[in-house]
């Protein structure tokens, strides 16, 4: 068992801000603004990506990439333009058209603290951002690495990935989801890119395909439990500490986790996913502290 | 003088269509369906994607690509996932909130054959696509041109390129544009894409980037012979040909090519720009035929 806490939460916490730190000095890098019209794009975009979020996606890059001993400002980027993705999709799902949210960590949503069009393109250059970070030479990055990083992503972003999840979501609505559906459901909309955010650090620690199968299923194992533990969070957390609006689900009739399996036993079952993702790690030692860490608080998050 | 024309119009036309044709395969390839949920997804991607359009970037590339030799089977490949992007940018555009368009392509936009959420994801699908099919290890394409391809696309793509044209032509409205700025204007959002189409190739084509200079030089010139061509088709053209609606800046009130030189001065601009162009390929001989036949199109074509 190796359930000891290696990393304290006080450690984690200052992991994650350190992190979160580097992910926006990148994101600023490309978003100084440029003296014309656009600033006001460039500006929807700082509002975005700057000043908030946990940074979950880059962790557990940066956590991945220390069981293969890759440098964390190699590893970073990939996390980087991970996180890039979800800032454009957390812009876009967020559109009235969408689930038409005002509030997002904290802060009015894009299209309400500037409007709409302005949301659609701010979203669209997060997207692009993310490639250009990744495919960056900027990164030192093997070409061979960065055009791996790249298909992987655009895999898990597309329509067999991320979107793909979101339309499912989309066409859901007024359906009554079984456990089956909703769980594929959820490994396409939140469990794609968080498998991705594992997986680019095997890609850049240069594990054959079939040497990354338990780091797979840590990733797997922990955006399910993630997507639970969002379910729970949606059911019965705060709203001013989440920074974003709860019970949308509810309201909106939606299936989720806790609808189906109610709250004690959605609790076990993302509990049990998470011993199940960290026993993925058991080959590993210490260098694996950190990702046990991150998936324990993946459990205990309350925002 | 190379004005003589090696390639006929019917030729032009031919080619025209058989890179139509393949493109639309490359598209296809990726947009089988998935037997659930997301088929809807699919459904309008294909709508968007199939059956239309001109297919002018990826012309562009394989022609560029002829001038070195590059086999077309390799060189579509980029020209295709050029053409994605210019998909997503038209379905984003024609959306309510951008330019609220009806008819694209002689079809009803994404957004009125399906709804606007469906849209949005649609739109970023083609988005992921782009980069999916440059990244494709069914390239055969050595990873650093991948690389450099994805590179490139991303920033032509983004706020410093398309998108970042496009918020230069929204924050225009109303506002009184001198040719300098309605110059930078078009440059960004279609200058940029169809300059990318030109250097895919001399990528491809393996020239260090100062030997780009005079296809840069061409490509640049066509991109902004494109733009007032376009304008005159706006001012001047049969909606039912173009498969869209016209007079649309007008309505708007926005300063146009057209506006500002009015359309027998605009008509020459067009046609100084394109004997620029084809004097940038003057070192070349048969080898550009293709290209130059290209360039006569861009200042002919009535959609």
């Amino acid at each position: 068992m190796l359930l000891e806490r290696g990393v304290t939460d006080a450690e984690l916490q200052a992991e994650a801000n350190r992190i979160a730190v580097k992910v926006e000095s990148i994101f600023s890098s490309y978003l100084a603004g440029s003296g014309d019209g656009r600033d006001r794009l460039f500006e929807a975009m700082r509002h975005a990506g700057l000043g908030g979020g946990k940074r979950l996606r880059p962790l557990l890059t940066v956590a991945t990439g220390r069981l293969f001993g890759i440098a964390e400002d190699r590893v970073i980027r990939a996390g980087a333009a991970i996180e890039a993705i979800h800032v454009y999709s957390l812009i876009h799902d967020d559109l009235p058209c969408m689930d038409d949210d005002d509030l997002r960590r904290g802060k009015p949503t894009v299209h309400r603290a500037f409007d709409e069009s302005t949301a659609v393109l701010a979203g669209d250059c997060f997207h692009d951002l993310a490639f250009e970070i990744i495919a960056d030479t900027a990164t030192h990055e093997d070409p061979f690495v960065r055009a791996e990083l790249v298909l992987e992503m655009a895999r898990a972003s597309g329509p067999n990935g991320m979107a793909g999840g979101q339309m499912l979501d989309l066409v859901a609505e007024g359906q009554v989801l079984d456990m089956g559906s909703i769980t594929r459901l959820q490994q396409l909309k939140t469990g794609a890119l968080i498998e991705f955010a594992v997986e680019a650090a095997c890609i850049m620690g240069r594990l054959p395909p079939e040497a990354r199968t338990p780091y797979r299923g840590f990733a797997r194992d922990i955006g399910l439990a993630f997507q639970i533990a969002d379910d729970l969070l949606d059911h019965a957390g705060d709203e001013a500490v989440a920074g974003k609006r709860l019970r949308k689900d509810a309201h909106a009739g939606k299936a989720t986790f806790v609808s189906l399996l109610g709250e004690d036993r959605a609790r076990q079952q993302c509990s049990i996913l998470i011993g199940q993702a960290i026993e993925h790690l058991e080959h590993h030692g210490e260098e694996a502290d950190l990702l046990r860490a991150v998936a324990r608080y993946v459990e205990e998050r309350d925002r």
